[in-house]
């Protein structure tokens, strides 16, 4: 799926954004740049930057005009920056992750000049247009920084369609059990009684608090020994 | 809410990426930026990348350990790009904006060198790791990269809560109303009964795929207009 989505960089000015944009791609599990009239391409600095995503770069399809960049494009979204004259589908990064996996098409992400963005004849060649959410203030993000945050949703979005946790704790001992806890609590009760920490007439809270610290930690097998192993130590180290 | 994230960048040595985290931080409305021992600070390279974002340099509290610049912090959250020999609990950058805006409490995410990330020892100071979900065969990210997936999506986090949509098209004139495309329809087939482009005795599905397209493309007030005009004009110019 992911390999149905390119990303397209019209006139790019500074080739060490070429180079972020190849690295984040490639990051993200994407592979096909385009580039629109890049000023400076091959580049030294596109190189360095995409830092181990240079095949991207020997790919990289370089062309004249949007037109053939797009030309078999069945979605292209533009980024966009501001309100332009004539209104148009405005969707958030997110969303346009939405669309392209829900809709399965042969994708284009169109990516503007550094200083001045897309035209309005090139915005108007897209289906949608994306904006990222920046603050109205400092609204203009680096090229490449733009790039790594529309290829992150993709990312997600495909991590989620899969319906596995994106990331997963892999804890590598089982949990405690209820009743391990439970033991836990009375062995610490216990020593708490004889250390004279808890009044057994006045217990208060003492013990809820300790329980739902526990609980709340989820506490594995080897921790619990190492507790349990503490509570005896201290036992035997109290006078009779 | 957001003025209690702030961002740590531990050891960082090119600071090119300190500018460019400043960049991406102003972008989605954070501000405070803690640098902990920076290779080269100040810098002319950090300022040039910060493109506007430079204030956030000139306030960023420098200091010599991680210890110091989370002092004060309720919520300690760590980039981590593998598993370490301890598991730790484990967030995808979506989940730790969550964390923050769930609980409310004065945050830091720290992120460490550009070739080493965090040491051990530094992570286990977080209390939870966020890992930004790059493909396993090229994983590492831009250090800047990776501060613009993470302050993108605490931004998000805060629009969204706002319950609001993200980016919002707004169109500047009416929809057509459902009798509007009623009429418009009605004109449509007239005219192409004239041209003989519609056979009435055999009208196929016709109608109901243009009453299909209209309705899907939310034709406003002015194309509705045009449409109508378009019709009344290939009218006039049929043969009687």
């Amino acid at each position: 799926m992911q390999n149905k989505v390119r990303i397209v960089l019209v006139n790019t000015s500074h080739p060490g954004n070429i180079g972020g944009a190849a690295r984040a791609m490639k990051n993200m599990g994407l592979a096909d740049l385009y580039l629109v009239a890049p000023k400076h391409f091959p580049s030294d600095e596109a190189i360095s930057r995409a830092s181990g995503a240079s095949d991207l770069l020997d790919n990289a399809v370089v062309v004249d005009t949007l037109e053939e960049a797009i030309a078999d494009c069945q979605l292209v979204i533009g980024t966009s920056a501001r309100e332009r004259h004539i209104p148009w589908p405005l969707v958030d990064p997110r969303q346009a992750a939405d669309l392209v996996f829900d809709e399965g098409l042969e994708t284009a992400f169109v990516f503007g000049r550094e200083d001045r963005g897309l035209t309005n004849e090139e915005l108007q060649r897209c289906h949608y247009h994306v904006h990222i959410p920046s603050v109205d203030t400092f609204s203009s993000l680096n090229l490449a920084a733009a790039v790594q945050v529309i290829v992150y949703e993709l990312r997600m979005k495909s991590l989620l369609m899969k319906d596995e946790p994106v990331v997963a704790s892999k804890w590598d001992l089982p949990a405690a059990t209820a009743e391990q806890i439970d033991f836990l609590l009375e062995h610490l009760e216990t020593v708490l009684v004889k250390t004279e920490f808890l009044e057994p007439k006045t217990p208060g809270k003492v013990m809820t608090r300790f329980r739902r610290l526990f609980q709340r930690s989820q506490l594995d097998q080897q921790e619990l020994g190492m507790l349990r192993g503490m509570l005896t130590a201290m036992e035997k180290q109290m006078k009779e």
